[in-house]
């Protein structure tokens, strides 16, 4: 089972675009029991991507396209494919009613080239698009089957993993199957979290681990090849175990398509608890973090975001004498702000960020230094210093994620 | 003058890395005028690496390729290269001298396979490592150029600018250069751009226009190939007035590395205002992306986060009657938060978010359904209903786009 991926778009060989598409389907085939033995990127070039699909036919069962079937001349990956295995393109109605659908919400005005985005090839099986417009198309010829995919990775990936990969698993059935668990970590670097775990990564063979290393969180995979599901969770059990026993305490969610706002969220709902926030450098990013989560208006009624020093006075009534005394980058800050946005919003907790996001200094202090406070209804409020690394806005979301973490752990009481 | 990039490496086909070093060396081969018309990536197999060789010989006059220099077995791309052109390698003497050096200051103990790094192909132009151990080849053998360089971006990243340009320039003297623009557009979708645009579109071949599509907005490259800069700027001039007379109502903005918030910010700077916001569905992300911007605190200087109808009432006294009566959902909600968010900061302009981020529906209100009011100190504020399409968090970055925007035309007075 070979299978190779063409993205197809000439932003990509001009450098304006990553192909960040072909890593996304690589990881997704490998997890399916499918090699990948090629990426090639070629431009909107019907020729050139004609030669290619002669080469690729030749050395793989599956080719996955990716980019070129929107609505513009120079989107052509549909045409070429279809001229390729001599099959016409014909209207998908699926497509054409979402098309209609949009147009008449928006009440933008449609141009007549977008419907040559609800075109799939004649025999195959339309793949819709749950974020986009433009549809996909499966579809197999002489043993070869082409899987057709938008080139945005916002349209490319829910396509793929809703719609694309259930039909290519019916289609490639593995004999052995991949199961793998995603566990999440949060306060502990990777190179950290490799060490800790040096034995087990060098001895273990099945399951394997794989650690990955995210902005401010580490993920790691453990896979088992397996014949059946209940093996493979029984090997995945007493793996995780073994994990767990060395770094559990940095441990704080399973699955790939799972977040600290979500797992903070979560603990909120099931303690029937509420949180507020007063922002100073984030800016409103934790609020808005939370914001990401549906159904968070359950645990969020609102906060403050107060950039300047004024700010904190007027909308939190935190005492001009303290901010002159202490400076807005300090304990006492932090305090106050979480203190009063907990007061104003009733809430039962609320954290407060106060600090440099640079790239200057700010009150003598460098980029970088982030005060955290917490309030918990019934006690006093409570803050700490951080340290965080690197450029303006990582800084920010670093003091995010960590403001997530110190709620989680309130929470939950774990502390 | 062809050329076309390989990168060597079977974690790219894993999907653990991304192809960066494709994006990178296109970009700055396109700057010196050397089209690139294919990236291909190829697992750590000397069979696939030789065939693909046999290929790339075929079409292209410079075939780079990145990655396979290491000291480990499965670096092989010297080897293959080597072979496919039926010559040897040989030691390198700088590089191992750069070699002992690096042993010597660091104390490690030096392991034999390290040697492999100091390898060049015979014939060649050593091309040396600034910031790692393994040294480049560059070579022309009948008709066909290849340059070796390492795959970690960070020593292929200053190995490919210092050495290898300078010497690709010397090899492939450009009489013509590419002379690129940028122009950024809002509130027009590509289709629609596309359409307006087409009659330019279609007849322009030099310079040539390649629209690209962004999550909320569109792109328009200008690109022209010439002789000198000013034969390029004046080009490129001509082609910019004709574009803007069909779509100038929708540009914000030029170049690359700049977007709709770094405009408004620095319209809002420009003209010595400052701005403020009340947000409901957004949660803060209005005011976040204007955190994202350095420097941001003189025009910024804090505001609400209202998720709730009883915080809208505590946060910015609305009245409770007026949200029973017109429900949050409303124009008059809108307005209502943005006077009360400019008066309570004292900025001159404010801007508010209230509707229905989804799933669900809110107030009998699909998802999508949005509210943006805007007050501006000495007017009455207004505020207009728009629905933006997609999933929960694609609805909220559209609002905030569309409020920055508001904000932009608000400050410089274009309606």
């Amino acid at each position: 089972m070979k299978a190779e991926i063409i993205a197809v778009g000439t932003e990509l060989l001009l450098g304006q675009v990553v192909n960040t598409n072909a890593t996304f389907l690589s990881e997704k085939l490998a997890d399916a029991g499918i090699e990948v033995y090629y990426h090639t990127v070629v431009g909107d070039n019907p020729r050139r991507l004609e030669q290619l699909l002669m080469e690729a036919q030749k050395r793989s069962d599956l080719i996955v396209l990716c980019g070129g079937l929107g609505p513009t001349d120079d989107d052509l990956t549909k045409d070429t494919v279809a001229a390729h295995i001599d099959h016409l393109l014909i209207q998908d109605e699926q497509a054409l009613d979402r098309l209609h659908d949009f147009f008449a919400f928006s009440k933008n005005q449609m141009t007549e080239n977008n419907l040559r985005q609800t075109l799939m090839i004649e025999g195959g099986i339309a793949v819709q698009n749950p974020t986009g417009l433009a549809v996909g198309t499966l579809i197999t010829v002489e043993e070869t089957t082409y899987l057709l995919l938008p080139g945005p990775p916002n349209e490319l990936k829910p396509m793929f993993t809703q719609h694309a990969l259930p039909l290519l698993e019916e289609l490639f059935p593995q004999k052995e199957q991949l199961i793998s668990r995603v566990l999440r970590f949060y306060g502990i670097g990777e190179s950290q979290l490799v060490t800790e775990l040096k034995e087990l990564i060098d001895t273990q063979t099945n399951p394997t681990i794989a650690p990955y290393a995210k902005p401010n969180e580490v993920t790691l995979r453990l896979t088992a090849k397996v014949v059946d599901q209940a093996q493979g969770k029984q090997l995945l059990d007493i793996l995780e175990a073994q994990v767990m026993t060395q770094v559990g305490e940095y441990f704080y969610g399973y699955g790939d398509d799972n977040s600290l706002v979500k797992v903070t969220v979560e603990a909120l709902k099931e303690h029937g608890k509420t949180v507020s926030a007063a922002e100073s450098l984030t800016a409103g990013l934790f609020q808005s973090t939370l914001g990401d989560v549906a159904g968070v208006s359950e645990v969020f009624k609102g906060g403050f975001v107060t950039y300047s020093a004024q700010t904190k006075q007027e909308f939190l009534g935190i005492d001009q004498k303290l901010l002159e005394k202490e400076g807005v980058v300090s304990k006492a800050c932090a305090i106050a702000m979480a203190e009063q946005a907990r007061n104003r919003s009733g809430a039962d907790f609320a954290v407060s960020f106060t600090g440099v996001a640079g790239p200057g200094e700010l009150e003598g202090q460098s980029a970088g230094t982030v005060w955290i406070g917490l309030a918990e209804k019934g006690q006093p409020a409570v803050a700490e210093c951080y340290h965080f690394n690197r450029e303006r806005n990582y800084i920010r979301q670093s003091a995010v994620m960590k403001g997530l973490d110190l709620i989680r752990r309130a929470v939950t009481k774990k502390k």
